[in-house]
């Protein structure tokens, strides 16, 4: 099983958020993959194949995009292996986990992560990412940057406050066991600590706990 | 089974989101259930039964304290009418759920509903509320309710982002069928509703269709 994983210049920067879903979830399901590194330059070629970015799983002769897509695809393919979701309540639930993250946190790492993954992507990468972004975000990526920046991680760390009540309460958010509404969370806290390559948490923070045991149990150390 | 709901001078109108989750529980689970008015100035008298707050549900001898605790009570005493939760795993992320709802829409609900839900009040419970309420707070219940009201209605709605989104995707937050995720957020909704008589939601937003569906198929009229 291959995985395409966005990278940045060195092989070993990895820090998109949908794929850190995917590699926890593949070792929670204790398949063996292979990391394929993927840059925003192989869009054309990845256009080519009908795909628009990564996640990508290959498995076999199919090739599955976007990363709830692959996460589905991966209980259904591997019933026997442990799920990611219990049952189809509990997929409509952690649902709403992947928008609430989406909503509410992604948002506010995305200034604090932005000039940071610039300055780590390969160069011929650069143009693509600062002329994308700049069209969306209608500023350059230097003035989006300029922000508070202990303003800035405050709001990240208080948007966070739903899960880390609920992880003072049981120790994962899927409950008793983890699941792929952990994935969700975990991968939007890799994307800043890998981005930054530092933690944008609290060490005393209970999330940040809950993160590095999860990371442990799945044979990854905690470092960025 | 008695379900003691916190009321207004009036007894019809009953605005606490918790006491909301646990109505429409009961709807779900085809329970019949008397509802018993309930005032703050009985929580004396409660005090005296080992109790502190509603909703607290008596069936047979036995008496549950808080929304959540009740919703798992009535799925492991009445297992064979329609669950709330699928299984130990989404009831971990419909905890979730409850959390999100209570950091984030909550405190955006209380400057805008806090006003009128004193003036709907018995009159024996207004010293009370207004003393409890402004000591919490720090403020005046006027001065609280003195901000720009158009604005905090506006910080509302967004607040319910990744819900609205969600709706958006499947028919119910807990998925394909309605589940305690639902009513949570529904409680919320209806705490603003009664608590202002009016909708705070646009009528065209996805979240008011879906809450009027779902009060509909429990046989409530969605009218405030």
């Amino acid at each position: 099983m291959q995985l395409y994983d966005l990278a940045g210049e060195s092989e070993n920067q990895s820090w998109s958020p949908f794929c850190w879903r995917i590699k926890l979830a593949l070792r929670h399901k204790n398949i063996v993959f292979e990391t394929v590194p993927w840059r925003y330059f192989q869009k054309e070629e990845f256009a080519s194949r009908g795909l628009s970015t990564v996640p990508v799983l290959v498995d076999g002769d199919r090739q599955i995009e976007d990363s709830w897509n692959i996460a589905e695809y991966l209980d259904s393919a591997y019933p026997s292996s442990p799920r990611l979701f219990a049952g189809p309540s509990e997929r409509g639930t952690a649902r709403f986990i992947k928008h609430w993250i989406e909503s509410e946190v992604h948002v506010r790492l995305r200034p604090i992560t932005l000039l940071p993954m610039f300055q780590k992507l390969d160069p011929r990468d650069r143009d693509y990412f600062r002329r994308s972004r700049e069209e969306r975000l209608g500023r350059t990526l230097e003035a989006v940057s300029s922000g508070d920046h202990r303003a800035e991680r405050e709001a990240l760390r208080d948007s966070l406050e739903p899960a880390r009540r609920l992880i003072l309460e049981q120790p994962y958010i899927a409950g008793e066991t983890p699941g792929f509404s952990d994935h969700i969370v975990a991968g939007a806290l890799l994307w800043g600590c890998f981005a930054c390559s530092e933690d944008l948490l609290e060490s005393s923070d209970p999330l940040a706990q809950w993160r590095d045991e999860l990371l442990r149990s799945y044979g990854i150390s905690p470092k960025f």
